[in-house]
C-alpha cells in the first residue's frame, strides 16, 4: 500500500515557489498508515501529465495530484485528466453555486472562467472546495485512486482534512506506520552518532530504522517502523528511548517535531511567568516565534526591536558609556537591554540579542557573525557570546534558537528540572 | 539539453522537512539556460536509488542528486553512487585536509566517520565543500552528467555558487531562457485574467507562454521564453510588459519575484524617510520583514509588539476610554497606535495593526480575521479595516502585506508617483 505525489507546476521546476504541499501530504498520508513512496514535480505539459499518470499507477496504489485547477489558460489538469479518462465535463450543481456564493459573499462579479470551474468531469467523484472555487476530483482505474486537488496550499489541506483523508482510510487496508521524533540542541551530528553507536546497532533487530537530521544547531533522530504489529513496535520505541535518554538526555529538548518556540511557550504557561523580548541583530524574530501559536498572550508581554543606539539607550536604559567602553556588540549590553527590557515591560523573564548578522557590518574585532544574547530572570541575568557563520539568515535562526534554549534552560533550573 | 533533480530523504517523503533545494536549483539552473524538466523525492532506499539513476539518465542530460551524504548510518547515497558507476572509494587529501580544519576551528573531535568522509570514489570529480565536511561528486557516463550534493541547503549552496554552475556552463551549451514576472497585488486571479484576456492571447505568436501564480493577497503574472532568439524575445516581452502596465498598471508593485518588504525598503533608502512598528496581531512579523535584508538600519528605527492593552496604554498612548468606546480592534486604536509609534520611534512613518489573527478570540461583532490596519504619515493617518480568513498563518500574512502595500502606496503619493 503505497502512495505516490504528482505536483504539477512550471513555477516549481523553475524555483518561483516552494513545493510545501509534498511535505504536507506526506505528513498527514503517514498519520494514516499510508507511505509515500515517491513524490514528484513535473510543468504544465499535457505530453509529460499523461506520462506521469502512466508511471506512477505502474508503481503505486494512490497517486495525489496537485496543481493547474486554476481557472486561467496555464492551468489544464482538468482537462488533461478527462482525456486520461476519457471523460467529459458536466456542470456540477452544488459546485455552482459553492462557486456563486463564493463571489457573491465578497461583492466581486463572477466571470464565464469560473463558472466554467464548475464543470467537471462525469466519470470523478467531485471532492468539493470550502475554501476556493476549483473543485477536487476523485478517479478510480483498475483498482487504483487518483486524486487531483488544487495547488493553493490553504484550498488542499482544507480538501484532505475535510475529505480526503477519511476516503483514503475507508478505500485501503493500511498498516501502523510508527514515527518518534526525538528533538536535540546544542550537539552536533557525529558527536552524536558517536555516542549512540552501540545503542543504534540495537535497533536493527527490532525492526526500527533511525534517521539523523540536522539543521542550524539542532539534530533530530527519528525513529521510525514501516511494518509489524503496532503494539509490539510502540513498546521497543518507547524502550529504546528511556534508553537513548540515558545517554543523551540533557541535550533534548522536544519530541515529534515540537518546535523549541512552543516547547517554550507551554513552559511559560505551565509555571505562569511572562516574557519580553529586545531584539537587535534579530529584528523579530524572536517575537515572532513566540506568538506564532494561538494564546501566546498568555505570557508574552511585548518585544522591541532596537535597531539604533538611541533607542538603546533611551527605552532600555543602556548607558552610552557601556556602549563606548564595551561596544554594542558585547553580553554587557546585551544584559543591560534584557534587564531594561525586563523592567519596561515588566516580565518575569527577557531575552535580548546585539550583533553583527550580516553580510556588512563586521570588523577584525567583531566579524560577522558574533552575536551575543543575554537573557534577564527573576534572579539575574545569564549572558554569552557567540560566533555563528556568515549567512545572514542562518545567523539570525541560530540566534534566536540560542535564545529561546537559554530560555527554556533557565525556566527548567527554576523549577527544579533539568 | 534538459536536467533533472533527485533528492533523496526520507524525511522529505515523510514531510518532515520540505524540499526547498529543488526550488532553488530551479532557480539557479535556469538562469544559466538550463531547463528542469523534472523533480523528484525518493527514500533512503539503495534500489529505488539505483533506479532513479537509470531512469533519470534516460530522460535528461544531467542529473542533480541532494541528499545521503552525511556521516551517520542512514546515509547511504556515496555507497550507492559507488556501486553504480562502479567506482571505489580512495581518501581526498584535499578533502581530508578540509576535514580536520573544520573540527580543528572548532575545537572538536574529529571522529573516525568524519574522517570516512574525505574517502570519495576514484571515478569522480571531487566538489569541495567549504562550508561542512561531505564532498560533492561530480561523475560522467554515456554522455550524461551526475552531480552529487548534501542535502544541507547552506552547503549545497556553496557548491553550486562556486564550483557547479560555472563547470556547468562550460560543459553544455544552453539556450537562452527568459522569465519576466510582474507582480500585482489587491486585485483577484479571474477579475486579473478577464481584464488581460486579448493581451493574453497575443502572446502565442510571439512564443511567450504566460503563467498566473496566485498567493494570499497577491498574483504573480511570468512570462517566459525557452527558446528562440535572445534578443528577439526580450524585445517582445519588453513590449509586451509596456503594453501589460497600460491594462493593469495600478495594481503592479513590483518585478521579477522582488518581494513586497524589499520594495518598500528601497523606496524608504531612495526617499531618505525611516519607518517604525507597533504591532499587535501581527507579532512582529512586519518589523522582520522590514529587517529582513541587509542595511536595513537606514531607513527602520523600531518597532513595538504590544499585545496587551496596558502597553498599548502605556507606550502608545492609546487612551483607556477609546479602547473602550471603540474596541480594540479599530481603525480608531490602530491610528492612534501608529501615531504613538510614530512619535515614540521619532520617524517619518509608522505602521499599526490590531486584531484577531485566531483562531479563538473572536466575537460575533469582531469575528476572527477582523484586521485593522492604519499608518502614520508626515502627513496625517491612513487606517482600514480588513476582514481576512479564518486561519491564523494566513490572517497574519495577509494584514502584512497589506500594511506594507498601504506604506508603498503613501511613499508613492509622497514623491508623486502613482
Amino acid at each position: 500500500m503505497q502512495a505516490e505525489i504528482i505536483a504539477i507546476g512550471d513555477e516549481l521546476l523553475i524555483g518561483q515557489t516552494i513545493n510545501s504541499n509534498a511535505a504536507w501530504l506526506g505528513k498527514n498520508l503517514n498519520q494514516i498508515g499510508i507511505r509515500v513512496f515517491r513524490s514528484v514535480v513535473i510543468g504544465d505539459e499535457k505530453a509529460e501529465i499523461l506520462n506521469m499518470l502512466d508511471e506512477a499507477s505502474s508503481r503505486s496504489d494512490v497517486i495525489i495530484i496537485t496543481g493547474g485547477l486554476g481557472p486561467t489558460k496555464d492551468d489544464i489538469t482538468k482537462h488533461t485528466l478527462c482525456e486520461y479518462f476519457q471523460s467529459d465535463l458536466i456542470i456540477n450543481e452544488e459546485a455552482l453555486a459553492r462557486i456563486t456564493g463564493f463571489f457573491q459573499e465578497r461583492g466581486l462579479p463572477m466571470l464565464e472562467m469560473n463558472r466554467q470551474q464548475a464543470a467537471l468531469p462525469s466519470k470523478c467523484t467531485v471532492i468539493q472546495n470550502t475554501r476556493g472555487t476549483a473543485c477536487g476530483m476523485w478517479f478510480e482505474k483498475d483498482g487504483k485512486v487518483f486524486i487531483s486537488m488544487p495547488g493553493v496550499p490553504f484550498e488542499m489541506y482544507g480538501m484532505m482534512e475535510d475529505e480526503v483523508l477519511e476516503m483514503l482510510a475507508k478505500r485501503f487496508e493500511r498498516p501502523d506506520i510508527l514515527h518518534r521524533t526525538i528533538m536535540t540542541i546544542g550537539v552536533g551530528e557525529s558527536f552524536l552518532a558517536d555516542k549512540i553507536a552501540s545503542w543504534e546497532n540495537s535497533l536493527a533487530e527490532l525492526n526500527i530504522k533511525l534517521a539523523y537530521l540536522p539543521s542550524p544547531g539542532q539534530v533530530k533522530l527519528r525513529m521510525s517502523c514501516y511494518s509489524g504489529d503496532k503494539l509490539v513496535n510502540l513498546a521497543a520505541i518507547k524502550r529504546k528511548e528511556s534508553e537513548l535518554l540515558e545517554i543523551i538526555g540533557e541535550y533534548v529538548y522536544a519530541y515529534d517535531d515540537d518546535a523549541l518556540n512552543i516547547v517554550v511557550g507551554r513552559l511559560l504557561r505551565q509555571t505562569g511567568t511572562t516574557v519580553a523580548v529586545a531584539e537587535s541583530c534579530t529584528g523579530g524574530v524572536i517575537a515572532n516565534l513566540l506568538t506564532a501559536e494561538p494564546g501566546s498572550s498568555d505570557f508574552f508581554e511585548g518585544g522591541l526591536v532596537t535597531y539604533s543606539e538611541r533607542l538603546k539607550q533611551q527605552v532600555l536604559k543602556v548607558p552610552a558609556a557601556l556602549i563606548k567602553e564595551k561596544n554594542v556588540v558585547s553580553t554587557e549590553v546585551a544584559e543591560v537591554m534584557a534587564l531594561g527590557a525586563k523592567a519596561y515591560f515588566g516580565t518575569d523573564y527577557a531575552l535580548a540579542t546585539t550583533g553583527i548578522a550580516g553580510p556588512g557590518g563586521g570588523t577584525e574585532e567583531i566579524p560577522v557573525g558574533t552575536i551575543c544574547i543575554a537573557l534577564a530572570t527573576p534572579n539575574g541575568t545569564v549572558s554569552k557570546r557567540y560566533k555563528f557563520v556568515r549567512r545572514r539568515d542562518l545567523n539570525i535562526e541560530m540566534a534566536c534558537n540560542t535564545a529561546l534554549n537559554m530560555l527554556r534552560k533557565e525556566i527548567l533550573k527554576e523549577i527544579g528540572g533539568s
